[in-house]
């Protein structure tokens, strides 16, 4: 935890905030702050700052510094083909620490309809697990997630709403890189999406679907790669070459 | 699996197989193959190839067609601070899916000592681990692994036996970005290191010794990641940047 995030609803309005449970169990027990030290902070979409502790019992008190900016969305969004839940509960927070403006959970030929009903999708479980990864890359900007069980639906009709895009990219397996130099000359506003498909793949309809709403087939390499890793490697990449 | 993986001396002299375990119940059960299919197989180090199932009981019998050419060894390798165990052993197959020639298992000021001690760097665990990752990546390069409890021999001397690097990169928060241009125009020979710290990153007295033995610090970007997480980010921005 390399910040401490506070719901908006936690932050009184003289600057103080109480907390208990895991932050302040971490505060208190890893951290080991004594009153008077300060600790990192933020509020949930809202600005960073910094916390002095007041009182660091089972109840840590805080008396709170906010800055005035609040933390840019990150200019990358993830349409993912919903993996097995195992997966998708390991993604949460490391999409959430590599930085995704939204997360867009698709259903795809090759994904098991069952999926969609496990709780890895139930919001309060989703808040918490992309928080984690908040802590870790020190950012306040929760990935927005919405489901959308019709690919084509979505395709066709609801990505209008999410974008717009500067890139649409698909990893799908062939000769075709990633685009480092359109991504690194992209305006600093402009935003990219990238699709990841299910275990096996994108299957040719999808990708017809997809070409046509203008996503360019991008490949890491020859190397299949598992759902996760396809994904963290290819955000890596998109992320790098956006920094650059 | 993309890749049934023989033992060399699994193979017998005229070309045939029979696997039991695993392997056989994967052919059997997932790929759900009959007498006469083929089916992709590779021996480990060597070749790859296809292999006809001829009969596919408890046994597998297999009648292999093995290519001429192996597979060129990764061009990165990654020195890696050992993470906690839990890490560690994620990161095994995932490290040989995404390919790379050498893990050089380091020790670090903030890495705990008794990490060492567990069985993940067991080497039948290691291999079996990094096994799983290149039947996923259809490779059958199997990174060499070595286990390094003195950092400062570690870099002084015993890297010089690992090299040599036409790059030297070590993971750090920074404003130095990733070199794609100076990575995609390395020759096709060359090999690339990359470095990657313990939770809570190397010390100053660490970064300084990689610098003077070549080391230049590269950032992901301004988001502190997890070791994992920021080991497979810049691997994908790597490999793709080799790749492009």
């Amino acid at each position: 935890m390399n910040l401490v995030l506070l719901e908006p609803d936690e932050l009184q309005a003289d600057g103080t905030a109480i907390l208990t449970g895991r932050r302040a169990r971490h505060v208190r027990e890893v951290l080991q702050t004594n009153p008077g030290n300060e600790i990192r902070m933020g509020v949930v979409d809202g600005p960073l700052g910094t916390a002095t502790v007041v009182a660091a019992g089972q109840e840590l008190h805080l008396r709170c510094a906010l800055s005035n900016v609040v933390p840019p969305i990150p200019r990358v969004d993830v349409l993912l083909a919903l993996p097995r839940p195992k997966t998708m509960n390991r993604l949460w927070p490391v999409l959430a620490s590599l930085g995704v403006g939204r997360i867009l959970v698709s259903n795809a030929w090759k994904t098991e309809r069952c999926y969609f009903d496990t709780h890895v999708l139930a919001p309060a479980h989703v808040r918490a697990a992309l928080l984690v990864g908040l802590e870790q890359a020190r950012d306040t900007r929760l990935p927005r997630v919405s489901v959308h069980r019709r690919f084509r639906k979505l395709i066709e009709d609801e990505l209008a709403e999410a974008g717009p895009y500067a890139l649409r990219l698909v990893a799908h397996p062939g000769e075709k890189t990633l685009p480092f130099e359109r991504l690194a000359a992209l305006p600093r506003a402009s935003r990219v999406l990238l699709a990841v498909g299910p275990e096996g793949g994108w299957i040719p309809s999808e990708m017809e679907l997809l070409a046509k709403h203008g996503f360019d087939a991008v490949s890491w390499g020859p190397r299949p790669l598992r759902t996760d890793t396809a994904c963290v490697a290819l955000l890596g990449a998109i992320g790098a070459a956006l920094n650059a």
